[in-house]
This record gives C-alpha cells, sequence and structure tokens, in this order.
C-alpha cells in the first residue's frame, strides 16, 4: 500500500497531465513553475531561440492557440483542445483545404496499436500534422478536408530547471530528468515528479556527503543547452548520475547502463536492485533513449545510467494516449522514489573499512552480539565478515553483498562497530 | 593399502587419544611433550595468563581433578574419568546438590545426534556443566543430583609448540595445527600428527629452497600469541601457509581457501588437488573455522589456506565423542599426509623457466625421447610445450597443468631438460 | 560458384602437384620458381647444406633418379615414377635384396586407410623405405625382394621465397607457407598458391597501410634458415602473422591461435572469422604442426596464427595419396583466398576513432542517414554508436561487432562520417 508521499506524488501528476508541454512554450514553463512551488529552491532558466549547442540550434518558441481537423460534412474530425496528443509537436500554422489522399501523409497512427492515439513531433523540419487512432483513420470518408492549425513559432527562449543542493564534498551525484512530453503520464511525468520528491528530502537531510546536482530540462536539446553551459563544472565535480525516466507505473523495475557499464554508478544501482528488488529487466546501452545518449557521449563522458520501472519503447502503451492517468499509480511512484531514494542511501554510506589490530575481535566484550541478536540473526555472520575483510579492500556494499544483505540494511550495525572502534573508515 | 608411516603415526594417535587436552593445562603440555619426543627440535614455549594478546588475555590454567554427577540414587550418571568430553572445558569447582529441573541448563546434548556425548567448553565466561548423550539425558528421572566437579583454575600458563626449519631463501611457508581438543581423534589429533610427520620428512632433506614455520598451539588464543610474539618476522617472511585439520579419516578432502583465494598458496594447493586428488570439496572462505582466522586477519594479512579431509562442521562426527579412533585409519592419516607433502613439493619445485634460442630444439640429439619414452609417452607433448612456452611467464605448474600432469610429475625431466641446456631457470 | 581467381589458382595446383618437392632439390626449386612466374618479384635464396640454423643444420640436397621396389617373381610392387610418396623423403641411395621380413620394416602403410598410400620422410636419420596402401602391403608375399633405390644426396643448398611489399608504416604483417610436400593438394599446395594471389593483389593497392612479408620456404628447417637470416628485422617490424596451411578444400574453414591466444593478430582473424564465416573450428595453440612453431618460439616471439580449412592432422586424406587434386577445388581456393583478403583488409582498415564535440551530433544535416539508407537499415544504429563510442577506446572491429557487422562491411560509412569531420581518426 503506498503511503502519502505516493498519493501525494499522483495528485500532481493529475494537476500537470493537461498541460500540453514541448521542448519549449508556455506548457513546459507552466510545468516547470508548478515543480517549483514543491521545491522553491528549483531555479529556472531561459535559452533564447537560436542558441548554438554544440552540434545543434535552440529551435524557435512553439505555442498553439487550437487546432482542428474538419471532416467533407463540416464535423471536427480531431481537436486539439480534446486530447494535445492530436497535433503534431511543432506543426506549423496551417489554413488549408485537402482531399483525403493529400491529407493521409499528415496523418499519423499505429495499426498495432489501433485504439490509441500516438505520440509525433518534427521539431527541426517544419510540418504540420494530426494523430489519431488507427481505426478512426480507416474510417475516415473520401472528400475534402479542413485543416486548421493555429500556432505560433517566433523567438523566443527555452526553459529548464536546476537545483544544486551542497554537500560535505565537491563531487557530485547528478539526477536528470525531462519535462517536454504533452499528456502522457508515465513518460513523462513520472520522471521529473519523481525527481522533485527526492529533492524535497535530499534538501531535508542534516548533511549530505555528496553533492546532487537536479536538471528538469526538456529532452535532447534541453540537456545539451545545460551541458553547453555547465560543462567544466560537470567534468570536475560530476562523478556520474540518473536519468529518472518512465518510473511510475506498476510493473518491473528496469536498469539500463552507463556507457561504460562497470562505473560506480552502475556497481551502486546493481546492488540496490539485486538486493532490494530482485529481479529487474536490464537493457543494453544500446537501447539508449534520453538523455544519458548526452551525458555518456565521448565529448561529455560523464557515467550516466537510466533507472526506470517499464522503461522506454518496451511497454505497449508508450508514446501514446494510453500512457495515461491509468498507466501510473500512487504505489508505483511511491516505488520508483523508494528504489531511487535506496541508491542514493547508498552512495552517502557506502565507504572502505579499516581494521588495524591483529587478529579477530573478542566479540563478547563489547556487547555487539547481544544487541544485533535483536536485530536478525544473519548479522552475527556480517560482523564477523565486516572485521574478517576490513582490508581497506572491501567496501560496505561488498561486505553487504558477501552476506546477502543490503547496503541499507547494514547502516545502523556498521555505526556501531564505528562507535566500538572495531573498524575505522578509510 | 597405508604404508608403514600410516602405521607408525595411528600409532601416536592410539598414545595421545586419552589425554584431556584444553587450551591450557596439564594434557596439552603432555600431548606437546609426545610430539616433542618425535621431532626433539620442536621448541616448548610457555605464555603466563593473564598475558593480552591483541584484543584476548591468556586465560588461568585449568586442570581437573575429578568430576562426576550423581544421581537421586546415588548412582554415577556421568564420570570425567569414563571420558573427558563429559565436562565442559573450563567448568569452574562446584560441589551442590541441585533439582533436574536447575541442571537441565547445565547438560547439553544433540537431539539430531542422540547417542554421542557432545563436546563444549566455555573459556572466557566462567561456567561448568556436562555433556551426555541426548538419549541418556531423556532418561535422567526427577530429584535430587550432586555435582562434584573438582577443577583448578588459578594463574599458569599456556604452551606451543614451534620448529623452524632454515632453508635457501628466508622466505617461510607455515604449518600449522593445534593440540587443544580433549578425546577426538580426526578433530584434533590427525593436524598435530600429520604436522610432525611432515617436520620430521622436511627435516630429512639435503636442501631447503624455502623456510618452514611449524607451529602447534591452543586453537584461537595459541595462535593469537604466537602471532603476537612472531608478527614481524612473519610479515616479512610468511608466503602463506596452511591449517592441517581434520586430516585422518577415509574420507574427500577438503579446502578452505586463503582470504584471497588467489594467492600463491591457493594456486599451489588446487594444483595438488586437481591433480592428485581430483574430486574434492571446496569450502568459502566464509565458512571458516580455525587458526587460518587470525592468519588471514586484516591486521596479519598472511594468506593462509586449510587443508583437511572431512573438514570442520561438515561430518556427523565432528565435536562429538563418535570422532574417535575408529573415524580414523592409518591409510586416512597417510593419505593427509601425501597430500599436503605433494603440496610442499611443489613449493619446492615451481619456478618459471625460459628459452632463448630461437626455434624449436633439435630434440633428437638430446636422446631426451629415448629417455623419456621409459617414463610415459605424454611427456613428450610435455617436453614439447616446455620448450614453446619456457619465455619466463609460464612457471612448472602452469607447464604441467597445460599437459594434465602433475607438477610432481615432471620434476625429473624438468631435470633434464635443465641439465641438456634446452631451458633454464628464470 | 567460384570465380576467375579460384580457377586460376586451381590450374596452378594441376601444374605443380606432380613435381616431386622436399625440403631441398630440383622439386622445391621448380616450384618456387613456377611461382615467381605469377609474381616476378618473388626472391629465390639458397641456404647452403651445412649452415647451421639455430639448434638445426640445413641438411644435404637430396634428388631421385629413380626408386622402384622389385618382387620374387620380378614385378614392379612400387614405383616412384607412378607416385612420388611411394619413396620415403630423404631415402638413401639403396641397392640390396632382402627378404619380405628384412623388408618390413622399410614398408610404411595405414591399417585405418588401407588403401591409401601414405606419405613419409626422415629428413635427419639416414634411412630408406617405401610407402604403399594397406591393402597391398597385405597381399606381398613372401621371398627375395630387389630394393633399387637410386638417389643422390649430396652438398647443395637449400631454397626459399621472399618478397616485401613495402607500406605506410614499417610495421609488417607476415604471411608464410610452405612448398616442400611431393604430391598431395591441400596440403601443401594450397598454401602457396593461395599466399602468391594474395601477394599479386596486395601489389596491386595503390597504398599499403602495413608492410608485407612474404615467406614461401620448406617447413620447419626453411622458415628456421629464414627467421636466422632476418631475426632482427622481424623482431623489430613484424607485429605478427598468419600461416596459410591446408586452405584449399571444401570443408569448414579452422583456427590456430597464437601462442598468446589474445593477440591483435588473433583479434583480427577471429573477427573476420566470425563475422564472415560464422561457424569454424578452433583448434588449441598445442596442436601446432606447421611454421607456427618457430615464429612463437620464447627465442622468436612473434605471434602467428594458423589460417586453413580442414586443417592439418584434422581430416581423412592428410597425409596420404587421398589428398589429391580431387580435394581441393577453384571454390575451396577461392574462399581460402577471400578469408585470408579479409583478414588483411581487416588489418588495413582498422583504427580507433575519437569525437570530441560534446553531445550526439545533430545527424540529419549531414545527410547521412538518407545516403546510408540506400545501404541497409542496420547501418543507421552502427552510424549512431559509432558517435557514442567514439571514445579514442573503441577501434572500427568493436564498432562493428558492437553492431554484428563485419568491419569489411563498415569502411565505407565509415570513411563518410570521416570525411563529416563527425569522428576522427586517432
Amino acid at each position: 500500500m503506498p503511503g502519502r508521499l505516493g498519493e501525494e506524488m499522483y495528485g500532481w501528476a493529475v494537476d500537470l497531465f493537461p498541460l500540453n508541454r514541448s521542448i519549449t512554450g508556455p506548457g513546459l514553463r507552466e510545468t516547470l513553475r508548478y515543480l517549483q512551488r514543491i521545491v522553491p529552491e528549483l531555479m529556472l532558466h531561459e535559452v533564447p531561440s537560436g542558441t548554438r549547442v554544440f552540434d545543434w540550434t535552440v529551435p524557435d518558441e512553439w505555442r498553439v492557440n487550437h487546432a482542428r481537423l474538419i471532416g467533407p460534412d463540416g464535423e471536427v474530425v480531431v481537436d486539439f483542445a480534446d486530447n494535445n496528443l492530436h497535433l503534431w509537436g511543432y506543426s506549423v500554422p496551417t489554413q488549408c483545404r485537402v482531399s483525403l489522399d493529400e491529407l493521409q501523409p499528415h496523418l499519423h497512427s499505429l495499426d498495432y496499436n489501433s485504439d490509441a492515439v500516438p505520440y509525433r513531433t518534427s521539431y527541426f523540419a517544419p510540418k504540420w500534422g494530426f494523430c489519431l487512432s488507427h481505426d478512426h483513420r480507416l474510417s475516415l470518408k473520401p472528400g475534402e478536408y479542413t485543416v486548421d492549425i493555429d500556432t505560433v513559432l517566433e523567438p523566443g527562449s527555452m526553459t529548464y530547471g536546476e537545483l544544486i543542493l551542497p554537500g560535505d564534498s565537491e563531487q557530485e551525484i547528478l539526477l536528470s530528468s525531462y519535462c517536454c512530453h504533452p499528456s502522457m503520464a508515465n513518460n513523462e511525468l513520472s520522471g521529473p515528479i519523481v525527481t522533485v520528491a527526492l529533492a524535497r528530502w535530499l534538501q531535508s537531510l542534516d548533511r549530505r556527503r555528496y553533492t546532487y546536482r537536479i536538471v528538469l530540462a526538456p529532452e535532447t536539446i534541453g540537456s545539451l543547452a545545460y551541458l553547453s553551459r555547465n560543462l567544466d563544472a560537470m567534468k570536475r565535480n560530476t562523478v556520474g548520475g540518473y536519468v529518472l525516466s518512465c518510473i511510475g507505473d506498476d510493473r518491473s523495475y528496469s536498469y539500463l547502463p552507463t556507457r561504460w557499464g562497470n562505473t560506480p554508478v552502475d556497481r551502486v544501482a546493481r546492488h540496490i536492485l539485486d538486493t532490494t528488488v530482485g529481479t529487474y529487466n536490464v537493457r543494453p546501452f544500446r537501447n539508449r533513449g534520453s538523455d544519458e545518449r548526452q551525458y555518456n557521449s565521448p565529448g561529455v563522458n560523464i557515467p550516466v545510467a537510466v533507472l526506470s520501472r517499464s522503461i522506454f519503447g518496451m511497454y505497449p502503451e508508450y508514446h501514446t494516449s494510453k500512457d495515461n492517468l491509468d498507466l501510473i499509480s500512487p504505489a508505483g511512484l511511491q516505488g520508483g522514489y523508494d528504489l531511487v531514494r535506496n541508491v542514493v542511501l547508498a552512495w552517502e554510506n557506502n565507504a572502505m573499512y579499516r581494521r588495524d589490530m591483529p587478529g579477530e575481535p573478542f566479540l563478547s566484550k563489547y556487547g555487539l552480539y547481544e544487541e544485533v541478536s535483536y536485530l536478525r540473526n544473519d548479522m552475527f555472520f556480517f560482523i564477523r565478515d565486516v572485521a574478517a575483510f576490513a582490508d581497506g579492500e572491501h567496501d560496505l556494499i561488498a561486505l553487504a553483498e558477501m552476506n546477502n544483505l543490503s547496503i541499507v540494511e547494514c547502516i545502523d550495525v556498521i555505526d556501531k562497530m564505528l562507535a566500538c572502534k572495531l573498524i575505522a573508515r578509510v
């Protein structure tokens, strides 16, 4: 059963669902302002249209006044007001009358998912078009159709959100998600919502070992713009991070590793997934699909993995009108939040230990066994192994895994052993 | 069929079996003196009660005058004189009369092994008690029992034995076993007996490449005391070593690796086990149970493995009266001795080889094939491979394994190749 | 269906088949002169009898005038003129009359291959003898046999061929085969024939990245003599190479790795075998049998693998009269040639790439997708992955394998990406 937080996060999703997000424009900006009300320290930044970001250029800002397709008999075939997925993202303003044949290249539907409205955009090539279900499309009759797309494409800016939470170390963990999808819930309201909930929790901690860099931007062009402004600092400080995406449904968890596959980013995440989730999907980096593409690129070289439940491209509702508020749930969002929170806890607590006194400790004089037996029997063996392997080469993750434990279960006992000076942190 | 040595070793076990060994006291001291008669160079050392050894303290010396439990009708329930396992090790002197209910916490038996007398001690917490078979315990009737434990606990010393056999190199191999168990045969008379037989053989060698450090001490507190007196020398010189334990029965061999699992100590032992034994049990280091716990501890860092037949904790007679002279045998002791002797031979003979002349040797001019064919056909391929891989990176173990041979089968042929100057030692 | 080249190579085999090759003598010399007519730059060298080459000595030159075994009734049992395999290679001149019993140690046949004439030599021990089929041998009747072996063994020289094709780099790839087998086709006319065809192709290239060192010599003593004259240059420049042997039949391909097994020589060959052949035999280096024995020897240390179809020792016709012109084919020779040519193309084109601009490229502006879609759909993913992994640590083989492609399929696309400056060669 989800806690209060799951319900709260789901409420944010309900509020944000109707907004017409894109890589620029009012829907994106309003979404970020809503999230800013939850974590007021989230800073919003604007990048002007036309700004060069590496190999790319920030496009004009796009907004929709209205958009409709009217049929031969004057009936409304699809209306943006009913579902913002009906209009291709970045459709250019168009008023015209066309035959059904002329219209077809401007329609998009999915024959294999025939009752869903798909999601399509054309950010960088000037196009227009409508999405509708395949069943609906097949029912269209010949005749003259009226295209009434009242959109505006003009110089403006692209908005992103950023929050830096300083820690004891300048070394940073990046948490990144994106806010450019219109009315779809798992992909992608779950990512920014869980990210903001984590930000609020991280803020509440007395003390953080790592600095946290939290980025909410439009996908691809947004993370590229963010990188272009922060590349030096991130190359210097960012140890690695996670893209949170599709993390609010109730299905299996998924993991897409960093480009290297064997970095501390991967080790920590896999440990938490292995010990708290157990069975989960592992996608190869070749199936990358979100902002990890930019963070891991050779010119950036920051190891960033993706934490998901039903990962992008791998669930039937993906990029359609079926990815709606029924697909995510309070429990689903809570599960995603708990996963990432445990990953963060692992980063905060993982360390190497050293025991300098030769021989095993004479444990009974520390009362540790007695105290520990209130916890769990397997903690006896854990304590014994921590003392035996505290050689400065085994970190807490290794010591936990040696005993089939999760690092999050071991934090208290390790603290007691440190207090007894049975071990010391390296 | 066991050789003369197996019979001789079994005879030592027969002599030593009745003594009441513990971590201190006359039984331990007499056992070491008996072994000293076999290898007179074995030095006995005493560590006073109260000596701090790392996190531990050497306890008072313990000896037993007599110990009996008398039943309600005056009958002797158990008598230490019948079997020294009946009295808990380090039982404090006690004279009292108690009801059966009051007695129960001072009795120990095994419901899953109901006709065996188990072995129990309480070295560091002052307790008293009796062990008996579970069947016997269930037959006890209510009434008043007389506890008559005439033991002495007073400052004295703890005895251990040590023998250093110098070799060409100051680098040492450690052989360690323990002498603190009362009347049990496999665990642990087999270990000290095989160790002493090996010491006698090592002494007889014209020349030793390595120095051998042989330690016979009470388990845990004894090896800790030994380490506390010799730590600097051992950290400087001891390459690694083996604890010999439970090595005289007729069952499968067992191997418990060093803490690292991949040291030369492991490589040499696994090679001998693989090529001379074939199938054997491998226990994880997590199942460690004897003095390897101290040698491998982070403050000591000497890689020490355990060589056993039925290893501690893994055979039904373990720590009971059934671990008696029927469980071990002359052939079992001989097999254990042969195993460790081969491990030592591997250490003495393993080396890297180099061949500097380009191309294959023109073997027929050395008469090697002819000489070798008296040995075995597979030696042809071994000779060929030694010449082909004598690149200073393949040691004799690697060359032997490449040909499914044991290093002990290859020593003669390698010596001939060296004599012909076909290869040189690195 | 074999191309023109397969037919041409088969024609060379037809011409060369009847010659009586050995490790010295006119048959060897004529074979090399024939190959020299195809590639006139092939240089022939002579090494005098008696020359010491490392542990070996070049033997006297051997030639056969005639050799016959005459039976009790005056009938010709075997005649060298019918099949040069009938006479043991390097048979000493012999004229004598012997009983069948006395003759038997001088006969060689195969009971497990009873209708084939086997191949036997005795280069370094002075012997004489005849080979015949086992069926034939069993039919010999008792009586007096006349041995008429008119051979000449006298100081002369051993011939080998060499061709150096300079490239942009002084780093060399070695291609080596041998010409010392009498009338057998796969082992070994296929090797020298494919080698010479490759030499002609390599000569025709506008530009070579690597220098190619091509050696055709008698097996063992010939490659040793060659090494003794060229060892310094080869140790300095030869990256590695391939022995071509048994490479003209129609059966599966085979691979025998270098002594190390994981050198670039192995990586390149295994990549081509994996991606263009798929299923093939891998032999261990322990099964080495040709000149790779000398090149890989510790005093030489040049990694050389063997590329074969039915590899030596592993096909039923091996070293018998059944290894004739029916066993090889135009298509078989062409397949062997194509394999090695692809290996050479891989060496010429494999390189590391770097992408310095952060983020993914904005691919649509380069028109690459459009151009590439004429090629193949999977090239989209290849381009994407090249950009994502151009970190100076992934070579073209790694990038191709990541996409289940062969390097030879990727050369054009990589050239286009280089031209667009999307990546740069390291």
